[in-house]
């Protein structure tokens, strides 16, 4: 049986280059977007809209529907939003049943270049086994795109790539099908008994230490606390519980 | 004392994203553009002319001086051409004095890339230690500059990058000062024993491979076969030996 490809594209700059329509394509920003999107959807959220620019997301605030508005740039939240791009806030708000409108530097971005061609699932850290069953279950190659930061490459995304090509291999239905794919799978292993450890230098984790922020990091890092798979239906987050 | 920054730049499509003009810039092409670079000058060439098309190439091929003329297409040499890219021709061949005229898939299509606005010098596994050496004796911030394949990451420019992001560390003169950086000399650490098996399953071998060129991809794993430095002036690629 012919096995299904595993590439990882490293940054939304090459997207580009991953011209295979018919693969699945699954958008990570462990720090901290598609962590939050799985936390808001296992706390109750019904759809989130992923938009580009602060502007898009602006233009539903004064819509009659009542939206949450998150937005993040830089690290930071955005003024006069509801929420930044913290995981943790869904913990602590009722948020069952709403719509959340989020933007953010990388990962919102990376959705919505890849939803041009591609179908679309969050992937992170959080529901990272339910995902790697999710797709064992369809018959269809792999993209795993990480947002990276501002186009560059990032070490968290790019661990969390080689997680789900470890576990994708292991099912013997998949084969690595580039070099990015095989230096992800290698990070992992390096990485996985101490993820916050092998982060401790990264560009990333420093930036958010500087804005206090260190307790999304160890969130984000936590595996496996969601079954949900947010998938892009137009320009809808919606869930396909595992 | 302030150290020099190291920054890795993985693909040539992420260049224009490392906009600091006073770094260094160190392209590696390993399989095999800056190897036969290298292995050209130990030999005795006196000058390279690295050009980014074919069609460039050929300008030379009636001109008065005694050119030889390297062109590498897809891993094969370009039909009516003295060589491809191949860096053991440059042992065999009386080469002593003579200008390359070289074009290659991706290294040299690097060199014009980065040219543009930074110096520019060549680095490969066979002058890894003077290269080392030749910017260690410079108060400069480097960037590695992997040429990739065809835009894409590829393992054995990456794990260059680390073998010289990891010596360049030791001299406690630099930091490292991106991910990219981070998880080259990772990836160097996880692969020094045995460079030829950690690439076994890489995208560049494989098509090596198929063309009956392993030979080539021993060869350009070897470690600290030259002291020379090819350095880019003007269009010329000259010596300086370390």
């Amino acid at each position: 049986m012919k096995k299904r490809n595993i590439q990882v594209c490293m940054t939304p700059k090459l997207f580009s280059l991953y011209a295979d329509k018919k693969s699945i394509v699954v958008v990570v920003d462990v720090l901290r977007a598609t962590s939050s999107m799985c936390v808001a959807f296992e706390n109750g959220v019904k759809r989130m809209i992923p938009v580009s620019t602060v502007e898009e997301a602006l233009e539903y605030k004064n819509s009659d529907e009542d939206y949450i508005l998150a937005a993040e740039r830089n690290g930071k939240p955005v003024k006069s939003f509801d929420f930044g791009n913290s995981p943790q806030v869904y913990l602590d708000m009722d948020v069952k049943g709403k719509t959340v409108v989020m933007t953010t530097t990388n990962g919102t971005k990376a959705i919505n270049i890849a939803k041009k061609d591609h179908e679309v699932v969050v992937g992170s850290f959080l529901n990272l086994d339910a995902i790697a069953k999710w797709l064992a279950d369809k018959d269809r190659d792999v993209i795993i795109f990480c947002a990276g930061w501002k186009d560059k490459f990032n070490l968290e995304d790019t661990l969390f790539a080689g997680a789900l090509v470890t576990q994708l291999l292991e099912t013997s239905l998949y084969q690595d099908a580039c070099d990015a794919a095989q230096a992800a799978k290698f990070l992992w292993g390096r990485s996985k008994d101490d993820l916050y450890g092998f982060l401790e230098n990264s560009s990333h984790r420093n930036r958010l230490a500087k804005l206090n922020i260190d307790s999304d990091v160890h969130f984000c890092l936590k595996l496996n606390q969601t079954h949900k798979i947010p998938l892009l239906k137009g320009d809808f987050l919606v869930i396909d519980d595992v």
